[in-house]
């Protein structure tokens, strides 16, 4: 199993989609091998098919797209816990994609994107700054001013992941599921990426990223926090 | 099966948490019958007991508190669909439920929460006005003020939910699931409080809301909209 992942410009693994992929693999006992991958290097992997980053490689089969990536292992280990469910509780589970989506990635975006291209390495950075900023209509530097008087607002739209870990340590209960590993994607994205404190120390969401960097042997900590 | 349910000064229905047990009521084929009381009459229910509105009464076991009523009713009616899943995906649906309350319920609260107010019954309107007001810390009127310029916001934070049934149509896929309940009740206490228009019509939430409303022969619309 070789999964393909971006690094940055001091060889860390930024992706938060890729960090699902990651915490989902361990969480199924599966061992994996990393290949480090530039935005620019993407299209390098296969020259037929259209690939974006997570990609897996098992047994020569190609499977992008976190969602996708999970279903496949879902199916192809039926033996090792299941991720997303069939059905309904699969569908709440994508809600929950949605919200980490529309609210943390969103809401981290705008406040470190800039750090995120710094970090870069330099031939990802024209690249970077083009996608983003079309997207975003304003530049990098616009998009991350005054995130100080923004972040207060952005912990707030945390509040339904701190009630849900608030109560029972992660948002799968007891222990973790497919959920804390979307949610957790992002916080990890930002760790990696920005130095900029995303959460004050005594926040719940704070204790429980803590607690997520733990898992699996402390494979979240293995790569290091951007200072 | 008795429902204890709150009345407005119209008799309709508009307890936010009920309108999940009706629909989890509902989805289960299960019959019940409706007993109307008022924010000044539910300690009337039982001397005993300190009750809360969804309260049911099944065979003369009392239960309040809409997620418990709904685990109770899977487990007293094991072979009707169950709405929470035991362990991890229950967690996720939880989550769902806390997304609601401090997202849609919070929400609207802000838009409407005077027009609630004065859809009551006189004799309830002293304690709603006391309670609410000392929960916000302003007045009901204050609370509402400058809604034509928030509703935007307000609909904007609906996005994860707007994703979610522009894919599949419910929440939970094709079919409804207990997160589609949690979040119509918000929509269907506004809908019976306020004339205020919370969604636009050619909003994908409007859709689905409206699928809600059709759903169990049309349960959702027996109870007036306001005007």
């Amino acid at each position: 199993m070789v999964l393909y992942d971006l690094v940055n410009r001091s060889k860390t693994h930024f992706s938060p989609n890729s960090w699902r992929v990651r915490m989902a693999l361990a969480h199924k006992g599966l061992d994996f091998e990393v290949r480090d991958v530039l935005f620019g290097t993407i299209k390098g992997i296969s020259p037929e098919q259209k690939l974006t980053i997570p990609t897996i490689d098992h047994d020569g089969r190609l499977v992008t797209d976190s969602w996708a990536i999970v279903q496949y292992l879902d199916q192809a280990f039926p033996d090792t816990p299941r991720l997303i469910a069939p059905g309904t509780d699969g569908h709440v589970t994508q809600f929950f994609q949605y919200w980490v989506q529309t609210t943390v990635h969103a809401g981290i975006a705008r406040l470190i994107l800039l750090d995120l291209h710094n970090s870069l390495e330099p031939s990802d950075q024209a690249y970077f700054r083009a996608s983003r900023e079309k997207q975003f209509h304003k530049t990098l530097e616009d998009i991350q001013a005054g995130r100080e008087e923004r972040v207060d607002a952005f912990r707030k739209s945390l509040q339904p992941l701190r009630l849900a870990v608030g109560s029972h340590g992660f948002v799968g209960g007891e222990k973790p599921c497919y959920a804390d590993y979307l949610a957790f994607g992002g916080f990890q994205w930002a760790r990696i990426s920005s130095p900029f404190k995303l959460l004050a120390e005594d926040d719940l969401v704070h204790g429980w990223f803590e607690r997520c960097l733990d898992l699996y042997g402390g494979m979240g900590r293995r790569d290091a926090a951007a200072t």
